[in-house]
């Protein structure tokens, strides 16, 4: 061939021995290490955005891998789905399955929570081909070669094999060769009896038994190994094991100084141990205290977010630190260190774990702001820039300068922060405002710590746009409040949770759905009835694995804004003591004890992947179901309307609930104690928002035969 | 704080100074080496893969990119899209717009073919945030400090200026400075002149000169790149910019033994030369050849694919490889080299490329079986292994094996065919089942030649599942073949090229629609009428940019299978010389010249991207139209049924149509030349099988006002 940049030779006379390879004079091209790796993985799922960012699970809970595996011509391949804890030498593997047009699934369940890598590894399986063609072949000359091949085969996989394994396979092997070899060399005369030895040799060379001795020593010389697209995840791709509360936990949050038993005094540590019992009795999990630090007395906020604070007005405790310390301080009104491990201790023992509130911004007396002027940003004025939003100010309140030239130790230092309550035995917080402070920090202090200590859970506070809380949750927040608080009627309700249960997020992005907090009392919520406080708790409790409230408001069902249309309390907590009669008979608190505990029965409730909506006919009627692993579902139907009572017919999917191929079933109402008999398709339901506005139902494998 | 792994010591004293940040013993934690740069870039699209494979586009095509930017709290953030030619050492840049819901976009035209590499780069804009924050400010006090602070945000920018704009953004700063200093001294007592001395600070902070003259400068030391996953592609996502016929192009195959204008002689080079003027008047652009190497003779298959051969028997084109020489060799009955480049040449004069089909594997008296017998895989009885799918045997090709030990050798010899053939002049390559061989080997040789000839195009002959044809096209094949040949009715049609045009593929997946093959014609075509013929090629040449028929027994509407039900020619051109009447009165070869016509002239016909399915309300009436970047449309109705007239209301989108805003428009029927006044909504459409069984339709602009 004549040289590329050569002017082609039309009369030079024609070669016919073109044909060897020429070695060129120096390699133009570059040829991979090793070009015989002839299976393809593809398409590992799941992934996150090229293996950039960590999958999510929970411990016990199995992770399904599936992947596209296939080669070139006719071959048949083998795929393992390999998995380890980050950093381990070796992984483990587990056989996949092909589940039809190329796509192959594994699944496993890591033991303990970490961080932890999978991937998937495939060959061409010259045995397993060489069995599925010689099951085909007619021919007795092929059959007798085939055989011969299959010695070869048997012989390689002996030299691979172990102990008894060996010798069986190499006694295979030399006795398939030896018939097959006779055989061939038989008298063709006596058709009849080489026919049933050729026979005979098929059934010895496809030997079952010894096809699974020869699986477990597969030829992995040219195996193909799935190489997430991240560098830094040659190992595989990213999964970070949380422990079961990450992914089900109900929330209660209250202020501990509202919590004194006595009107007009500021609550402490020992009233929030004392108030334990009435919290457990509600069957929370969680509680969570807004920051419990020395509070900034400085442009001090007073009652209902007046700019000037009165004498004696309690501040915000979002506006941390003052003389008494900062973020690693308490203040003193609420206890000392020691009431605080108490109460962690004594919420232990009731089954409830304290959540701590980290919100880093520094009031103007923080010791941060004397100590490390470096980390705020100052004004020509002399004066350190205070938060705004133009034309909003928050002059009580100094953010972190995120572009300090001191990052490194700022960026310590908040991480310490979290390492202090940790020692002091707190394992879940939440975190104020994270789209405030700067991505890459999250990335980094959520990652060394959850390295240091799997056990802590991180909630994002983030109630801003859709792919800046998406971006929280990739970087590694256990869960993610929503916009729950917002989505009142059924098609916004439907989408949302359509989205958060189906949607790309699933695998990273746990939601927590708050029909109320300190900061938002939604609309509908203004001077509501009982039954918007019951619809939105139930809604809560039943589309989000997890959920919270802000009592005792909600649970007294406060709803009085500071102004119409406002979103803010009248008497905010945030700027004032409250006094609150949790006694009072109109408390939901039974119904909310109710809906924790049939929440913490059914497993049906404690994810959120497999939920359906169904048709009811009626805009005003919103009819659900989850679904756990077992196949056991719960079908809750919600009347919207909180005036009226709202009937319609329930069009069931009864397979997909469980109760498929019988013509009635039972249901059973977790919160009435009701039971009715359901059938596949449509089913009359009414719900009057002066008695209970919702069914909780069990669906019951039917007892029909 | 007490070290972790100390227990807590309930008793110590509480320390208010616990907030300085302690330095570690030894750091357990690395930290980044920026942790400044704020702004986020996610989800750079398109990308295949995360950045594992280039996306394709052809020359003159603008890429869109879009990507998910934003950054922490309140500031403004600043994006470019950053794209150039691989290995360049400097990147063009465009500026990004914000569509929405922190989503960006911009565009750019690759000016040549070659591959690219394209990625976003985000930063905090500091001065935007300051200019948007200040147009917001109200109070006095704070527009004064604020311009203190633009001032000093000039003198940065300045800095970073040249010439000129650096003179007028320092002076500019300096001037804000000098006023906002002198009004913060002036007298209080005079509010109306510093009222009035604020707002022209104001003004002249916002002056939109300077900010256009700064936003040339911007402060990009804590940028954000967004870097693909992918190790390799640090320097952004990969992109391969083809020639426009990659993506539009319209096949002609044909055989050239056949050629010749006398029954019986074997047709050579010459008299495909002179067949050109006849392809050409059908208006194909690329002119593709079965192989012209020599044929083996051992174990030569009859006519009728025939075990054995009878004397005069010409055997498969696709057995390459005989005493002659191999593949890079012209079988001699063709003729010589020089006229195969004759042909090539002449065949450019009239706008015609020449592709040759390349097949790697080789008869049993190729050459390369003598001088490499390493690359083929050898039985026990000391023969080489054919290709086989047993039962079936196919004992007259070799094919390679691709996982031999001399595989680097084998890799080199394979592309220096494509070298060869590129050097005389070829351009397009039609690769005969690529699926057989290892995926990797394609990587590499396509990579390769199209870095040294990125005008080179490969179109994949893998008619097999659907994981295996994408990922060979994800590999670098420049075109695939397609399922259209069995997609029959107009559910099949409608899901297939709804899922090319706007699936995940649509980036690297080419499509070319066949309606026939040598090896495969359809059972519609079995004796069937003219009408299928017609419609078929209709919907090819209109459905999908590039198309092709195997002539000429597709214009002369050859229709007998070797067998009832089968999908093989009855006297298949693959085992035998055939003769065809081209000058037959009922040839399909006016219409073809008329359908390639409207296919040039109508840019909506030279991309998938935009298409869509419109109702009829009826299944054998198929309506779809495509849309141009200007948005002219080209609207095709076909009669699926052969036998009976079809008619119903065809529901258009006259807007996605550029007809909107009006009531009615004009369509025009470039096959018939007919005009019809359309509307918006339903419209009559009655198809006859017996006349024309489709219009294709182009929308006119509506001439009423």
């Amino acid at each position: 061939m004549p040289p590329e940049n050569e002017a082609p030779k039309l009369n030079a006379p024609k070669s016919r021995t073109r044909t060897s390879p020429r070695k060129p004079d120096k390699p133009r091209v570059i040829l991979p290490d090793e070009g015989r790796a002839r299976a393809v993985v593809d398409a590992v799922l799941p992934w996150i955005d090229g293996g950039r960012f960590a999958v999510k699970r929970v411990e016990g809970q199995a992770i399904a891998v599936t992947a596209h595996v296939f080669t070139d011509g006719h071959d048949q391949v083998s795929a393992r789905l390999c998995w380890g804890a980050e950093g381990a030498a070796d992984m483990h593997e587990v056989e996949m399955s092909p589940t039809g047009n190329d796509e192959w699934t594994a699944s496993f369940t890591p033991p303990t929570q970490g961080r932890y890598r999978y991937t998937v590894a495939a060959w061409v399986d010259h045995f397993a081909a060489w069995r599925v063609e010689l099951g085909r072949r007619v021919d007795a000359a092929d059959i007798l070669i085939a055989a011969q091949i299959g010695a070869v085969l048997g012989e390689e996989t002996a030299a691979r094999a172990r102990g008894e394994d060996r010798k069986a396979l190499g006694k295979w092997a030399q006795g398939l060769r030896k018939r097959a070899l006779a055989a061939a060399k038989a008298d063709l005369s006596q058709m009849d009896q080489v026919e049933a030895e050729i026979e005979a040799i098929k059934a010895l060379a496809l030997d079952d038994g010894l096809a699974e001795v020869a699986a477990r020593y597969p030829d992995r010389q040219f195996e193909t190994r799935f190489v997430a697209p991240q560098a830094d995840f040659a190992a595989g791709l990213p999964l970070v094991v949380d422990r079961q509360r990450a992914a089900f936990s109900a929330w209660y949050e209250m202020f501990p100084r509202s919590a004194a038993l006595e009107e007009g005094r500021h609550g402490s540590f020992r009233d929030v141990a004392a108030r334990l019992p009435y919290v457990a009795q509600m069957g929370f999990d969680v509680l969570y205290l807004p920051p419990i630090h020395p509070i900034g007395r400085i442009k001090r906020k007073g009652r209902n977010n007046a700019l000037a604070a009165e004498d004696g007005d309690v501040g915000s405790p979002w506006a941390i630190g003052a003389d008494e310390g900062g973020h690693k301080d308490v203040l003193p009104e609420l206890g000392t260190l020691e009431d605080f491990r108490a109460l962690v201790a004594k919420a232990g023992e009731l089954g409830i774990e304290l959540a701590l509130d980290i919100a880093f911004q520094c009031a103007p007396d923080h010791p941060y702001v004397k100590q490390h002027p470096q980390w705020f940003r100052w004004r020509p004025d002399g004066s350190v820039q205070y938060a705004e939003n133009p034309p909003k100010k928050y002059q009580d309140i100094y953010p972190f300068n995120f572009e300090t030239e001191d990052w490194r130790a700022l960026w310590l230092e908040l991480k310490s922060v979290f390492d202090y309550w940790i020692a002091q035995g707190v394992k879940i917080f939440r975190v104020d405002n994270p789209h405030t402070k700067a991505f890459p920090f999250w990335e980094w202090c959520i990652t060394a710590i959850k390295r240091e200590h799997p056990e802590v859970l991180f909630l994002a506070e983030a109630f801003t746009r859709p792919k800046v809380m998406h971006r929280l949750a990739k970087l590694g927040f256990s869960q993610s409040y929503t916009y729950f608080t917002w989505r009142n009627d059924k098609a916004g309700l439907t989408e949302y949770f359509t989205e958060l249960s189906q949607g790309p997020g699933y695998d990273y992005f746990r939601p927590n759905a708050w029909p109320n907090t300190p900061d938002i009392l939604n609309e509908q919520l203004h001077h509501a009835p009982r039954a918007v406080f019951t619809t939105r708790l139930i809604l809560a409790a039943t589309l989000c694995a997890n959920y919270g409230i802000y009592g005792p408001a909600y649970e007294l069902m406060e709803g009085r804004p500071r102004s119409p249309g406002s979103e803010e309390y009248l008497d905010s907590e945030k700027y004032q003591l409250r006094h609150w009669d949790i006694e009072q008979d109109h408390s939901l608190r039974g119904l909310i004890g109710k809906l924790n505990d049939i929440r913490r029965h059914h497993p049906a409730l404690h994810g959120n992947r497999q939920l359906r909506f169904f048709d009811t006919g009626n805009d005003q009627l919103i009819a659900y179901a989850k679904r756990d692993d077992a196949g056991q579902a719960v079908l809750t139907v919600v009347n919207l309307d909180a005036t009226f009572r709202q009937s319609g017919w329930v069009h069931l999917d009864a397979a997909w609930l469980g109760a498929g191929g019988v013509e009635t079933f039972e249901v059973f109402d977790l919160l009435s104690g009701q039971r009715f008999t359901w059938r596949d398709g449509g089913n009359f339901v009414i719900l009057d928002p002066a008695e209970m506005p919702a069914h909780i139902l069990r669906i019951e494998r039917s007892s029909n035969p």
